[in-house]
Protein backbone atom coordinates (compact mmCIF):
# COMPACT_ATOMS: atom_id res chain seq x y z
CA UNK A 1 0.00 0.00 0.00
CA UNK A 2 2.47 2.91 -1.03
CA UNK A 3 1.10 6.40 -1.09
CA UNK A 4 3.81 8.89 -2.45
CA UNK A 5 3.76 13.34 -2.29
CA UNK A 6 5.82 14.73 -4.25
CA UNK A 7 6.19 18.72 -3.70
CA UNK A 8 8.22 20.22 -6.29
CA UNK A 9 8.27 24.24 -6.74
CA UNK A 10 5.88 25.42 -9.98
CA UNK A 11 8.62 25.99 -12.47
CA UNK A 12 7.26 25.22 -15.69
CA UNK A 13 6.59 21.07 -15.04
CA UNK A 14 4.93 20.12 -18.47
CA UNK A 15 2.05 17.10 -17.90
CA UNK A 16 4.21 14.97 -19.85
CA UNK A 17 6.93 15.23 -17.24
CA UNK A 18 4.28 14.35 -14.51
CA UNK A 19 3.44 11.45 -16.73
CA UNK A 20 7.08 10.53 -16.52
CA UNK A 21 7.53 11.07 -12.78
CA UNK A 22 4.54 9.00 -11.94
CA UNK A 23 5.06 6.57 -14.08
CA UNK A 24 8.91 6.01 -13.05
CA UNK A 25 7.80 6.11 -9.44
CA UNK A 26 5.05 3.73 -9.56
CA UNK A 27 7.66 1.11 -11.96
CA UNK A 28 10.12 1.45 -9.46
CA UNK A 29 8.38 0.92 -6.44
CA UNK A 30 6.91 -2.26 -8.38
CA UNK A 31 10.39 -3.53 -9.24
CA UNK A 32 11.82 -2.80 -5.85
CA UNK A 33 9.12 -4.19 -3.33
CA UNK A 34 6.95 -6.25 -5.64
CA UNK A 35 3.78 -4.11 -5.20
CA UNK A 36 0.77 -4.37 -7.69
CA UNK A 37 0.90 -0.84 -8.91
CA UNK A 38 -3.53 -0.86 -8.15
CA UNK A 39 -2.20 0.07 -4.92
CA UNK A 40 -0.06 2.46 -6.00
CA UNK A 41 -0.78 6.60 -5.46
CA UNK A 42 1.45 9.20 -6.70
CA UNK A 43 0.43 12.89 -5.83
CA UNK A 44 2.23 16.12 -7.12
CA UNK A 45 1.73 19.19 -5.58
CA UNK A 46 3.14 22.21 -7.13
CA UNK A 47 3.93 24.65 -4.61
CA UNK A 48 4.51 28.23 -5.70
CA UNK A 49 8.33 30.10 -5.77
CA UNK A 50 7.07 32.95 -2.88
CA UNK A 51 5.83 29.67 -0.87
CA UNK A 52 9.31 27.74 -0.62
CA UNK A 53 11.81 28.54 1.66
CA UNK A 54 15.39 27.63 1.49
CA UNK A 55 18.30 28.20 3.32
CA UNK A 56 15.87 30.86 4.91
CA UNK A 57 15.00 32.50 1.89
CA UNK A 58 11.73 32.51 -0.62
CA UNK A 59 12.83 30.95 -3.67
CA UNK A 60 11.02 33.86 -5.68
CA UNK A 61 13.77 36.08 -4.12
CA UNK A 62 16.79 33.17 -4.98
CA UNK A 63 15.34 32.67 -8.89
CA UNK A 64 15.79 36.77 -8.69
CA UNK A 65 19.51 36.60 -8.05
CA UNK A 66 19.95 34.25 -10.33
CA UNK A 67 20.49 30.87 -8.54
CA UNK A 68 18.36 27.85 -10.04
CA UNK A 69 17.95 24.67 -8.40
CA UNK A 70 19.30 22.85 -12.16
CA UNK A 71 21.92 20.44 -11.98
CA UNK A 72 25.21 21.54 -12.72
CA UNK B 1 -5.66 16.47 19.40
CA UNK B 2 -6.78 15.15 15.83
CA UNK B 3 -5.90 16.66 12.08
CA UNK B 4 -7.03 15.32 9.18
CA UNK B 5 -6.17 15.69 5.84
CA UNK B 6 -8.50 14.78 3.02
CA UNK B 7 -7.06 14.65 -0.54
CA UNK B 8 -9.06 13.91 -3.34
CA UNK B 9 -8.97 14.78 -7.02
CA UNK B 10 -10.88 17.92 -8.13
CA UNK B 11 -13.90 16.65 -9.59
CA UNK B 12 -16.47 19.30 -9.21
CA UNK B 13 -17.16 18.77 -5.20
CA UNK B 14 -19.58 21.06 -3.95
CA UNK B 15 -19.06 23.12 -0.61
CA UNK B 16 -22.33 21.24 0.59
CA UNK B 17 -20.50 17.89 0.17
CA UNK B 18 -16.87 19.15 1.87
CA UNK B 19 -19.10 20.79 4.93
CA UNK B 20 -20.58 17.12 4.81
CA UNK B 21 -17.16 15.61 4.97
CA UNK B 22 -16.08 17.85 7.73
CA UNK B 23 -18.74 17.51 9.83
CA UNK B 24 -19.10 13.86 9.08
CA UNK B 25 -14.73 13.24 10.01
CA UNK B 26 -15.60 15.55 13.30
CA UNK B 27 -18.52 13.68 14.43
CA UNK B 28 -16.52 10.32 13.73
CA UNK B 29 -13.86 11.10 15.91
CA UNK B 30 -15.90 12.69 18.71
CA UNK B 31 -17.91 9.31 19.11
CA UNK B 32 -15.06 6.95 18.52
CA UNK B 33 -12.25 8.77 20.95
CA UNK B 34 -14.54 11.47 22.61
CA UNK B 35 -12.14 14.12 21.47
CA UNK B 36 -13.46 17.64 22.35
CA UNK B 37 -14.17 18.70 18.58
CA UNK B 38 -12.40 22.03 18.92
CA UNK B 39 -9.26 20.24 18.95
CA UNK B 40 -9.99 18.89 15.70
CA UNK B 41 -9.42 20.55 11.92
CA UNK B 42 -9.87 18.99 9.17
CA UNK B 43 -8.22 20.27 5.81
CA UNK B 44 -9.47 19.15 2.21
CA UNK B 45 -6.78 19.49 -0.57
CA UNK B 46 -8.11 19.15 -3.95
CA UNK B 47 -5.84 17.82 -6.55
CA UNK B 48 -5.75 18.42 -10.32
CA UNK B 49 -6.45 15.12 -12.53
CA UNK B 50 -2.84 15.70 -13.93
CA UNK B 51 -1.09 15.45 -11.05
CA UNK B 52 -2.50 12.45 -9.62
CA UNK B 53 -1.20 9.06 -10.52
CA UNK B 54 -3.07 5.67 -10.21
CA UNK B 55 -1.18 2.49 -11.34
CA UNK B 56 1.16 4.60 -12.96
CA UNK B 57 -1.22 7.22 -14.98
CA UNK B 58 -2.81 10.09 -14.94
CA UNK B 59 -6.31 10.11 -13.54
CA UNK B 60 -6.62 12.90 -16.32
CA UNK B 61 -5.67 9.91 -18.81
CA UNK B 62 -7.81 7.67 -17.02
CA UNK B 63 -11.10 9.78 -17.03
CA UNK B 64 -10.17 10.22 -20.84
CA UNK B 65 -10.16 6.88 -21.36
CA UNK B 66 -14.04 6.50 -19.41
CA UNK B 67 -12.38 4.94 -16.18
CA UNK B 68 -14.38 6.75 -12.90
CA UNK B 69 -13.64 6.30 -9.25
CA UNK B 70 -17.31 6.16 -9.19
CA UNK B 71 -18.85 3.39 -6.80
CA UNK B 72 -19.97 0.71 -8.73
CA UNK C 1 -9.31 8.94 -5.96
CA UNK C 2 -9.25 10.21 -2.18
CA UNK C 3 -6.25 9.43 0.47
CA UNK C 4 -6.76 10.40 3.62
CA UNK C 5 -4.28 11.39 6.84
CA UNK C 6 -5.36 10.92 10.37
CA UNK C 7 -2.99 12.21 13.06
CA UNK C 8 -3.55 11.96 16.59
CA UNK C 9 -1.89 12.29 19.79
CA UNK C 10 -0.55 8.74 21.59
CA UNK C 11 -3.22 8.07 24.11
CA UNK C 12 -4.55 4.38 24.11
CA UNK C 13 -6.30 4.44 20.94
CA UNK C 14 -6.85 0.63 20.45
CA UNK C 15 -6.89 -1.42 17.50
CA UNK C 16 -10.92 -1.41 17.46
CA UNK C 17 -11.10 2.01 17.68
CA UNK C 18 -8.65 2.54 14.77
CA UNK C 19 -11.12 -0.06 12.94
CA UNK C 20 -13.91 2.46 13.27
CA UNK C 21 -11.89 5.30 12.39
CA UNK C 22 -11.13 3.91 9.28
CA UNK C 23 -14.41 2.23 7.94
CA UNK C 24 -15.97 5.17 9.01
CA UNK C 25 -14.48 7.90 6.89
CA UNK C 26 -14.49 5.56 4.30
CA UNK C 27 -18.13 4.70 4.46
CA UNK C 28 -18.36 8.77 4.65
CA UNK C 29 -16.62 9.14 1.70
CA UNK C 30 -18.57 6.82 -0.56
CA UNK C 31 -21.68 8.13 0.91
CA UNK C 32 -20.74 11.79 0.50
CA UNK C 33 -18.82 10.99 -2.88
CA UNK C 34 -20.03 8.48 -4.36
CA UNK C 35 -16.23 6.89 -4.59
CA UNK C 36 -15.23 3.35 -5.12
CA UNK C 37 -13.60 2.19 -1.43
CA UNK C 38 -11.10 0.59 -3.24
CA UNK C 39 -9.80 3.99 -4.32
CA UNK C 40 -9.75 4.77 -0.56
CA UNK C 41 -6.77 5.05 1.44
CA UNK C 42 -6.83 5.92 5.05
CA UNK C 43 -3.92 6.02 7.24
CA UNK C 44 -3.79 6.85 11.07
CA UNK C 45 -0.63 8.49 12.83
CA UNK C 46 -0.21 8.52 16.30
CA UNK C 47 1.99 11.05 17.48
CA UNK C 48 4.00 11.25 20.86
CA UNK C 49 2.98 13.63 23.64
CA UNK C 50 5.83 15.49 23.26
CA UNK C 51 6.01 15.91 20.05
CA UNK C 52 2.76 17.68 19.49
CA UNK C 53 2.81 20.87 20.35
CA UNK C 54 -0.80 23.10 21.30
CA UNK C 55 -1.02 26.86 21.75
CA UNK C 56 2.83 26.57 22.57
CA UNK C 57 3.07 23.97 24.82
CA UNK C 58 3.81 20.22 24.55
CA UNK C 59 0.70 17.84 25.15
CA UNK C 60 2.86 16.01 27.62
CA UNK C 61 3.11 19.44 29.60
CA UNK C 62 -0.30 19.74 29.39
CA UNK C 63 -1.40 16.28 30.54
CA UNK C 64 0.82 16.85 33.35
CA UNK C 65 -1.40 19.85 34.57
CA UNK C 66 -4.82 17.61 33.85
CA UNK C 67 -5.38 19.38 30.84
CA UNK C 68 -6.83 16.86 28.68
CA UNK C 69 -8.47 16.66 25.56
CA UNK C 70 -11.54 14.63 26.29
CA UNK C 71 -15.10 16.19 25.30
CA UNK C 72 -16.95 17.33 28.13
CA UNK D 1 17.74 17.55 7.27
CA UNK D 2 14.79 19.27 8.60
CA UNK D 3 11.64 19.88 6.46
CA UNK D 4 9.04 22.12 7.84
CA UNK D 5 5.43 22.33 6.37
CA UNK D 6 2.81 25.37 7.54
CA UNK D 7 -0.35 24.93 6.46
CA UNK D 8 -2.44 28.48 6.58
CA UNK D 9 -6.03 29.74 5.71
CA UNK D 10 -5.78 31.76 2.83
CA UNK D 11 -6.03 35.23 4.54
CA UNK D 12 -4.18 37.68 3.27
CA UNK D 13 -1.09 36.49 3.84
CA UNK D 14 1.56 39.13 2.44
CA UNK D 15 4.66 37.91 0.90
CA UNK D 16 6.40 39.67 3.24
CA UNK D 17 4.54 37.59 5.94
CA UNK D 18 5.72 34.60 4.30
CA UNK D 19 9.17 35.65 4.22
CA UNK D 20 9.06 36.61 7.56
CA UNK D 21 7.79 33.03 8.60
CA UNK D 22 10.42 31.03 6.30
CA UNK D 23 13.21 33.07 7.64
CA UNK D 24 11.79 32.83 11.07
CA UNK D 25 11.71 29.41 11.01
CA UNK D 26 15.04 27.98 9.69
CA UNK D 27 16.79 30.75 12.05
CA UNK D 28 14.58 28.96 15.13
CA UNK D 29 15.96 25.45 13.44
CA UNK D 30 19.80 26.97 13.33
CA UNK D 31 19.63 27.72 16.90
CA UNK D 32 17.86 25.29 18.35
CA UNK D 33 19.58 22.60 16.81
CA UNK D 34 22.83 24.35 15.10
CA UNK D 35 21.58 22.83 11.40
CA UNK D 36 23.01 24.04 8.54
CA UNK D 37 20.49 26.20 7.10
CA UNK D 38 21.10 24.88 3.79
CA UNK D 39 19.37 21.50 4.93
CA UNK D 40 16.19 23.19 5.48
CA UNK D 41 13.37 23.49 3.31
CA UNK D 42 10.31 25.34 4.52
CA UNK D 43 6.37 25.06 2.19
CA UNK D 44 4.22 27.27 3.10
CA UNK D 45 0.60 26.19 1.92
CA UNK D 46 -2.56 28.26 2.12
CA UNK D 47 -6.10 26.37 2.08
CA UNK D 48 -8.98 28.09 0.75
CA UNK D 49 -11.74 29.02 4.21
CA UNK D 50 -14.14 25.96 2.58
CA UNK D 51 -11.27 23.75 2.71
CA UNK D 52 -10.54 23.93 6.49
CA UNK D 53 -12.86 22.70 9.06
CA UNK D 54 -12.77 23.90 12.67
CA UNK D 55 -14.92 22.14 15.24
CA UNK D 56 -16.72 20.41 12.86
CA UNK D 57 -17.55 23.62 10.69
CA UNK D 58 -15.94 25.67 7.40
CA UNK D 59 -14.03 28.24 8.47
CA UNK D 60 -15.77 30.23 5.37
CA UNK D 61 -19.08 29.66 7.59
CA UNK D 62 -17.31 30.70 11.07
CA UNK D 63 -15.77 34.01 9.26
CA UNK D 64 -19.46 34.73 7.95
CA UNK D 65 -20.55 34.31 11.59
CA UNK D 66 -17.98 36.84 12.59
CA UNK D 67 -15.77 34.60 14.24
CA UNK D 68 -12.09 35.13 13.81
CA UNK D 69 -8.71 33.28 14.25
CA UNK D 70 -7.00 36.89 15.69
CA UNK D 71 -5.55 36.80 18.65
CA UNK D 72 -7.68 38.69 21.35
CA UNK E 1 13.32 21.80 -4.90
CA UNK E 2 11.71 18.77 -4.55
CA UNK E 3 10.35 16.87 -1.09
CA UNK E 4 9.08 13.38 -1.66
CA UNK E 5 7.26 11.83 0.98
CA UNK E 6 6.97 7.51 0.36
CA UNK E 7 4.62 6.01 2.97
CA UNK E 8 4.58 2.27 2.78
CA UNK E 9 3.18 -0.52 5.30
CA UNK E 10 5.39 -1.90 7.45
CA UNK E 11 6.19 -5.16 5.91
CA UNK E 12 10.10 -6.00 5.88
CA UNK E 13 11.33 -3.69 3.75
CA UNK E 14 15.13 -3.41 3.93
CA UNK E 15 17.70 -0.97 4.02
CA UNK E 16 18.44 -1.94 0.53
CA UNK E 17 15.36 -1.53 -0.37
CA UNK E 18 14.83 1.74 1.21
CA UNK E 19 18.12 2.91 -0.62
CA UNK E 20 16.98 1.21 -4.07
CA UNK E 21 13.98 3.57 -3.43
CA UNK E 22 16.34 6.87 -2.68
CA UNK E 23 18.58 6.31 -5.34
CA UNK E 24 15.84 5.65 -7.99
CA UNK E 25 13.76 8.34 -6.85
CA UNK E 26 16.09 11.15 -6.79
CA UNK E 27 17.87 10.13 -10.01
CA UNK E 28 14.41 9.70 -11.68
CA UNK E 29 14.01 13.86 -10.62
CA UNK E 30 17.05 14.50 -12.06
CA UNK E 31 16.52 12.98 -15.18
CA UNK E 32 13.04 14.67 -15.76
CA UNK E 33 12.99 17.22 -14.44
CA UNK E 34 16.79 18.31 -14.52
CA UNK E 35 17.20 18.81 -10.66
CA UNK E 36 20.31 19.32 -8.77
CA UNK E 37 20.07 16.40 -6.63
CA UNK E 38 21.49 18.43 -3.48
CA UNK E 39 18.34 20.18 -3.99
CA UNK E 40 16.28 16.73 -3.59
CA UNK E 41 14.88 14.94 -0.33
CA UNK E 42 13.02 11.72 0.17
CA UNK E 43 11.45 10.27 3.10
CA UNK E 44 10.38 6.99 4.00
CA UNK E 45 7.75 6.89 6.32
CA UNK E 46 6.86 3.01 7.49
CA UNK E 47 3.03 2.69 8.89
CA UNK E 48 1.77 -0.29 10.64
CA UNK E 49 -0.66 -2.64 9.21
CA UNK E 50 -3.38 -1.79 12.09
CA UNK E 51 -3.05 2.22 10.81
CA UNK E 52 -3.26 1.90 7.42
CA UNK E 53 -6.97 1.23 5.91
CA UNK E 54 -7.88 -0.04 2.46
CA UNK E 55 -11.21 -0.38 1.21
CA UNK E 56 -12.54 0.25 5.10
CA UNK E 57 -10.31 -2.63 6.44
CA UNK E 58 -7.24 -2.48 8.37
CA UNK E 59 -4.09 -3.83 6.03
CA UNK E 60 -3.79 -5.77 9.22
CA UNK E 61 -7.50 -7.83 8.59
CA UNK E 62 -6.90 -8.30 4.90
CA UNK E 63 -3.38 -10.20 5.60
CA UNK E 64 -5.00 -11.73 8.22
CA UNK E 65 -7.31 -13.23 5.67
CA UNK E 66 -4.19 -14.20 2.77
CA UNK E 67 -5.09 -10.94 1.06
CA UNK E 68 -1.36 -9.62 -0.14
CA UNK E 69 -0.63 -6.21 -2.34
CA UNK E 70 1.93 -8.53 -4.18
CA UNK E 71 2.06 -7.83 -7.99
CA UNK E 72 0.25 -11.09 -9.42
CA UNK F 1 -5.87 27.93 11.89
CA UNK F 2 -2.21 27.31 11.69
CA UNK F 3 -1.08 23.58 11.26
CA UNK F 4 2.83 22.58 11.67
CA UNK F 5 4.34 19.74 10.45
CA UNK F 6 8.32 19.43 11.25
CA UNK F 7 9.96 16.67 9.96
CA UNK F 8 13.35 15.99 11.47
CA UNK F 9 16.17 13.16 11.41
CA UNK F 10 16.29 11.39 14.61
CA UNK F 11 19.30 12.38 16.06
CA UNK F 12 18.94 13.23 19.80
CA UNK F 13 16.84 15.80 19.96
CA UNK F 14 15.81 16.53 23.49
CA UNK F 15 12.44 16.87 24.91
CA UNK F 16 13.77 20.55 25.57
CA UNK F 17 14.43 21.38 22.28
CA UNK F 18 11.05 19.97 20.94
CA UNK F 19 9.78 22.60 23.90
CA UNK F 20 11.83 25.32 22.14
CA UNK F 21 10.91 24.44 18.75
CA UNK F 22 7.41 24.42 19.63
CA UNK F 23 6.67 27.16 21.22
CA UNK F 24 9.28 29.36 19.11
CA UNK F 25 7.00 28.32 16.06
CA UNK F 26 3.48 29.12 17.84
CA UNK F 27 5.02 32.44 18.83
CA UNK F 28 6.83 33.50 15.51
CA UNK F 29 3.16 32.84 14.42
CA UNK F 30 1.53 34.77 16.70
CA UNK F 31 3.83 37.47 15.64
CA UNK F 32 3.42 37.38 12.16
CA UNK F 33 -0.10 36.82 11.42
CA UNK F 34 -1.62 37.84 14.86
CA UNK F 35 -3.36 34.78 15.22
CA UNK F 36 -4.55 33.23 18.54
CA UNK F 37 -1.96 30.45 19.85
CA UNK F 38 -4.73 28.38 20.73
CA UNK F 39 -5.66 27.93 16.88
CA UNK F 40 -1.79 26.67 15.99
CA UNK F 41 -0.73 23.29 16.40
CA UNK F 42 2.73 21.83 16.06
CA UNK F 43 3.47 18.41 15.33
CA UNK F 44 6.89 17.37 15.56
CA UNK F 45 8.08 13.88 13.49
CA UNK F 46 11.51 12.17 13.71
CA UNK F 47 12.85 10.32 11.26
CA UNK F 48 15.43 7.27 11.27
CA UNK F 49 18.16 7.95 9.27
CA UNK F 50 17.72 5.03 6.88
CA UNK F 51 14.55 6.66 5.81
CA UNK F 52 15.79 10.02 4.79
CA UNK F 53 17.51 10.56 1.53
CA UNK F 54 19.42 13.65 0.65
CA UNK F 55 21.01 13.93 -2.82
CA UNK F 56 19.79 10.20 -3.64
CA UNK F 57 21.97 8.65 -0.17
CA UNK F 58 20.25 7.67 3.36
CA UNK F 59 21.71 9.68 6.01
CA UNK F 60 22.72 7.09 7.86
CA UNK F 61 25.25 6.52 5.08
CA UNK F 62 26.15 10.11 4.78
CA UNK F 63 26.76 9.51 8.91
CA UNK F 64 29.32 6.84 8.32
CA UNK F 65 31.15 9.27 5.67
CA UNK F 66 31.60 11.72 8.99
CA UNK F 67 28.99 13.82 6.39
CA UNK F 68 26.82 15.67 9.17
CA UNK F 69 24.33 18.19 8.81
CA UNK F 70 25.46 20.88 11.68
CA UNK F 71 26.33 24.48 10.92
CA UNK F 72 30.03 25.43 10.23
Amino acid sequence: MPYVKLELTREGVTREQKQQLISGITNLITDVLNKDPHLTHVVIQEIELDDWGYAGEQVSVLREKGITADKK
